[in-house]
């Protein structure tokens, strides 16, 4: 935990730092598979290192850092209700699709904006979309963001719970896109938090990340399952997909500004199917998911 | 080919009609697969006969036809520049995704649209998305598609080609979805042509259909394949659905419209992958394709 206001560089070297951490944690787990990088520069400023693993259990795994800079798009300014300004912008992102159908996919993403008018402020996320809920699994994913958002303060579990519940939101599904997690935006010293605050709780968000995902993927990725389990999985990718290029901020957003494709659309499935009119059997495990996918559940709380 | 006027009667009994006409053609192309049908009402007026085949050549087919009515929502209306007013719509959408990856995916839709201020248009499309692109076979089809607007005019394939390489596009790929066809909305008096022109050309544009997808399907479908050409099918449908979910009007408009899913989502494959920068070999069938996937080509002429 920092005392101090961190420089842009600190941010910069921290957030490639975790990616580090991160691999390391999932090569671990997984066992096998590497991450292989590519990096990548963009034409108007700063660039990325994109890596991908194909593990013996992740099947798809994508730990994305990136750090661009230049001058801020026409579109994103308005957007944002200022002028054009030089801007930098730091995150990391992942995805991990397992191919065990009782491991879920877990995302995270936390970034750092900052304009050369003094603007700044971070954002980010956690959520989890299991092919097959568990509600002690649950309870435990969410305690876990509850310890690290209490590093802001007590309010703001709560608070970015329900906005992950709003935004992890899959409107011509009428379901939710998982259990939820945490989500916030434009974080700053607007919301009554010093930037040292602001820091130490993304550091913690960032920091969550293997302590969320690692019980999720070792509880269940020796789990047997059969071709109704595999089908369910591909069905549920398929409403992954829908929701990250209908209605994902980040995604719509890198498909209008020309962005990296490849690493744009990294959080793709592999494997995904659209079974024409899928009715899961009423008192099946599957029936029993849909159900739980629904916005307001406290999950910590749940019986 | 009619000389008076069509009742809104005329059109929808055609248009059931084609459904039927279609889904019979293609059973007996497949030799096995039998459509099933799922009737639906929408609570505002009107309703459709959705049906899908899963066959032993088309792993996924969807006939759809519908016929729907009522007040416009306010957001439609504001879209096309109008009051709200009640109307009527009617038309048959077919995606077809065939389990050979050397036959291609073929989409059509024709529709027709009334108010009860008199107001009153034609729309629709035929375009063909192959796995593998057949120059030869890209020619007999964009033949077809003219001979079809001929009866229109001999202007029409050129403008309708054109429409549908610029709407068929996937600009976050720059690529086209596949060799386009035709696209064309709003066609009515405006546009010079009568009624009876309008209609004649729409019934031409239907009866088309089988035209240009016996042969596609015939000549490919028992040719042989392997994992490699599977992958490559699965990495193509995975930007059919990109296409579809992100920029395809007919899709958007449905889901914000809260229509039934099911149907809307009908065009959606089975089985699609997204492998992380896929890279098609030099020289290889897939590379030539990608090639190929440019707006412009002159199919009937290309040599």
């Amino acid at each position: 935990m920092s005392a101090a206001p961190p420089s842009r560089e600190v941010i910069y070297a921290w957030m490639r730092g975790l990616q580090d951490e991160i691999c390391a944690g999932l090569e671990a787990l997984d066992g096998k598979g590497r991450f292989s990088e590519d990096q990548w520069d963009r034409a108007e400023g700063g660039g990325g290192r994109s890596r991908v693993l194909h593990g013996q259990h992740i099947e798809k795994g994508g730990v994305m850092w990136s750090g661009i800079e230049g001058m801020m798009p026409e579109k994103i300014a308005t957007g944002l209700g200022i002028a054009p300004v030089h801007f930098h912008a730091t995150g990391v992102s992942i995805v991990l699709h397992p191919i065990n159908p009782w491991v879920p996919i877990i995302h995270m993403n936390v970034r750092y904006f900052e304009t050369a008018k003094g603007l700044w402020w971070f954002g980010g996320g956690i959520d989890v979309t299991p092919h097959y809920i568990n509600p002690s699994e649950a309870k435990h994913f969410h305690g876990q963001l509850k310890a690290a958002c209490d590093v802001l303060s007590t309010d703001t579990y709560p608070a970015y719970k329900k906005w992950a519940d709003e935004y992890f939101y899959i409107p011509h599904r009428k379901e939710t896109r998982g259990i939820g997690g945490i989500f916030y935006d434009r974080l700053n010293q607007e919301k009554g938090h010093t930037k040292e605050a602001c820091w130490n709780f993304t550091q913690a968000v960032g920091k969550s990340f293997l302590a969320c995902y690692r019980p999720l993927f070792l509880e269940n990725y020796q789990k047997s399952y059969d071709d109704q389990h595999k089908l369910w999985q591909k069905v549920r990718r398929g409403r992954y997909v829908e929701f990250n290029l209908v209605y994902d901020r980040g995604t719509k957003f890198g498909l209008q500004t020309d962005g990296r494709i490849e690493s744009i659309l990294m959080s793709m499935p592999p494997e995904a199917d659209w079974v024409y009119n899928y009715q899961a059997k009423e008192g099946s495990p599957e029936a029993d998911t849909l159900a739980r996918l629904r916005q307001g559940i406290d999950w910590i709380n749940y019986t």
